[in-house]
């Protein structure tokens, strides 16, 4: 087998076999063919595209490039939720021990920020002790007892798809759709999961702009699923503003604790509830959608899920104080309030703008920077209402934010329709 | 400026400006930027194409990326002629002397020899003492002396189309018709060339296996050279089988001496008749095509290019003792004559396969091995006959070849139809 004739069949739009493609992913993972070969393939994939089942055969082969979490000694069936990133994104944070105190195995490994959007494994630091790190063995151990950990990604996991993803965002070639769901399906297959529930964000904040290509995105993750059988259910979600109130690390598990404690914002409370009914059916745990939902409602209400979240906390070393007693949580030495230059409804809050400038804020290591909004779009605004609190230790980067923040959140005169949270379920 | 951006724009199949494919010939040649962005815009460019006026930035800006050939001080209008490759391929040392002999200045750099091609350079050197590298002074004071002047490749012309050229290579993207024109053409408007005749060779032993092809790569460089003021001939000539009888570096050499004698194979008259009726026509000669060709056969006939052979290799300082008496030219230890094993008529002699074979005969600097046919396509033949002699040093490597000849020079019982040699004018 040759590279140069892999490359020539891909440039003609012909389909690859699962051969070939093990070839590339091998020989390319091993530094055995040149970056500028595998740039060539790279591009000619995304131009000419692939099947679900060349998509599926790259996806099975990076999942096998590295090492591979085997959580089979759980003896349960392991559900994986994986979000395509937000702005506001705190749902791993409340959903998992909400789901997993009516016992479902949580076996979570989660990124850390990137570009605009948060890492729930940063988030999970703010928490004074709180260890992402600890080992996968300690990992397995406390999934045993107490049926969740969260931990970052220490593994070996794809190296293939580390790999080709920094080569693509080298040449321009990352907005291709089976090379974005193969990266995603490859980390989730090697982590162990058997069944997947993915939140494919949609809008100004997410990797996928408009519904079109996140559904397009869906279907291949889907088929993908269906011939690496596992089964996966996608839902789209609306990413146009930011998730809730909180932008930023210890900000948003200060958010989290209250949603544990009933405060719940409209749109974090739909997603989560979405997300967890099907990650219960999924478990074998119901198939009844509504009823799952009431059953989650339930354990928000009679407090199992936040005691659940307690528990992982204390089991990652984390100290549950700052939790029992969320004004003890760290934070910025300023605290400044952005109050609206005119009355209006809020039109817009562009969530890209918000993530960049929340990451902005934030000076190296510091993880209590970030924003609290106090509107969603379509509420109502008075002239000199507080619309938002910026959060930072640096007070120069405190001063630019809270001028540029009356810039993001767009005042309309008129009403404003509110867009709806989830905009469709892909399965 | 940004090659992401670029990259992209060429994925997208949107067209790239002058700056921009300036930006990256500049960029690549400086290697300021990596061998696998410049893949990435090569496969996008080989996918999803060119419009002429791209192909002529490209072109122009490759030519512009090292030496240029100032042959301003000649005060003539410098005619060059070009071939796309082929084998058997003596044309440039018969018509450009004869061309010559007509008071066209000629000063051409020619290559060397290339996967199964020859190369003129190479050939010119099999004539004891003949020098290809006299340097660009001297090669000015000869055209200037006798009106010609025959070298290799002395200065660094085009090293941006060299480097682009080893990397299409490496990455499967050599066969596209905008990036050979490019190529090509941007070495003749380097090397000095104000008027262009291209000998586009079609068939088994070209680098165009059809017609359809040849023509799309003829009427891509014409659209360069009208953009770039250069006119451009294109003369699409067959390479089905080789051209004349003589395969190899000496062998074409008393071949070539044989048709200033007038000793001509109707194939190669076909071809030097074509090219050279039009190299007059573009140097102000003559503007009739039927004339011009009378005057070539003319000083065929008269000895007039004979003499000026003659007097381009004394100047180069050639012994022309050997070309005075051909027999005398350095030969290889054996020459086997090869019989046909059946009678029939020559129904194919794949030129690929021909100039492979002659090839592999040689030892390294032998520049004696090679073949020499004594039938062309849709001659008659007897069993037992010669059809071919193979000249070698290495006695192994000439029984491997006349056992192969016999399948490459294929006979049929019936009646074969000679194909034409000229296909097509372009202009």
């Amino acid at each position: 087998m040759s590279i140069l004739d892999i490359i020539e069949k891909k440039r003609d739009n012909k389909e690859l076999s699962k051969e070939e493609i093990e070839y590339f992913v091998k020989t390319y993972t091993n530094n055995e063919i040149m970056d500028y070969q595998a740039a060539a393939l790279l591009m000619a994939i995304f131009i000419n595209g692939m099947t679900h089942q060349e998509t599926t055969y790259l996806t099975l082969a990076m999942a096998h490039s590295g090492e591979m979490l085997d959580l089979s000694t759980l003896n349960k069936i392991i559900v994986d939720k994986h979000s395509t990133g937000g702005v506001g994104d705190k749902v791993s944070i409340v959903l998992l021990p909400l789901v997993s105190s009516l016992g479902v195995p949580i076996a979570k490994m989660s990124g850390r920020s990137l570009g605009f959007t948060g890492g729930t494994a940063d988030k999970l630091e703010s928490i004074p002790g709180y260890k992402t790190d600890i080992g996968i063995e300690q990992f397995k151990k406390n999934i045993e007892q107490i049926g969740i950990s969260m931990i970052t990604q220490t593994l070996n996991l794809a190296p293939a798809d580390k790999k080709i993803y920094a080569l693509r965002n080298s040449i321009s070639c990352v907005e291709s759709i089976p090379l974005i769901a193969s990266s995603i399906m490859s980390k989730k297959i090697a982590s162990g999961a058997q069944k997947i529930v993915l939140d494919v964000t949609v809008g100004k904040g997410a990797f996928m702009k408009n519904k079109e290509d996140a559904k397009k995105l869906s279907n291949t993750m889907i088929q993908i699923g269906k011939l690496a059988n596992r089964e996966t259910v996608c839902i789209l979600t609306n990413m146009n503003e930011p998730l809730g109130y909180a932008i930023g690390n210890s900000l948003e598990i200060i958010e989290a604790v209250n949603f544990f404690k009933g405060n719940m914002p409209e749109d974090l409370k739909q997603v989560v509830l979405e997300l967890g009914s099907y990650m219960l059916k999924l478990a074998g745990k119901g198939d009844k959608l509504e009823e799952n939902k009431k059953m989650l409602l339930e354990n928000i209400e009679n407090g199992k899920a936040y005691q659940k979240f307690l528990e992982l906390v204390k089991n990652q070393e984390g100290d549950i104080s700052y939790i029992e007693d969320i004004s003890k949580m760290p934070k910025a030495n300023n605290i400044k309030p952005v109050k609206s230059r005119q009355k209006g409804y809020v039109q817009e809050i562009d969530s890209k703008e918000i993530g960049k400038l929340a990451n902005m804020l934030k000076d190296e290591n510091d993880l209590t920077a970030g924003i609290v909004l106090t509107k969603k779009v379509s509420d109502r605004v008075e002239q000199g209402e507080t619309i938002a609190y910026v959060h930072a230790n640096n007070e120069n980067k405190l001063i630019k934010a809270c001028e540029k923040i009356q810039d993001i959140i767009k005042i309309a005169q008129k009403e404003v329709e509110k867009e709806k949270t989830i905009l469709e379920i892909i399965k």
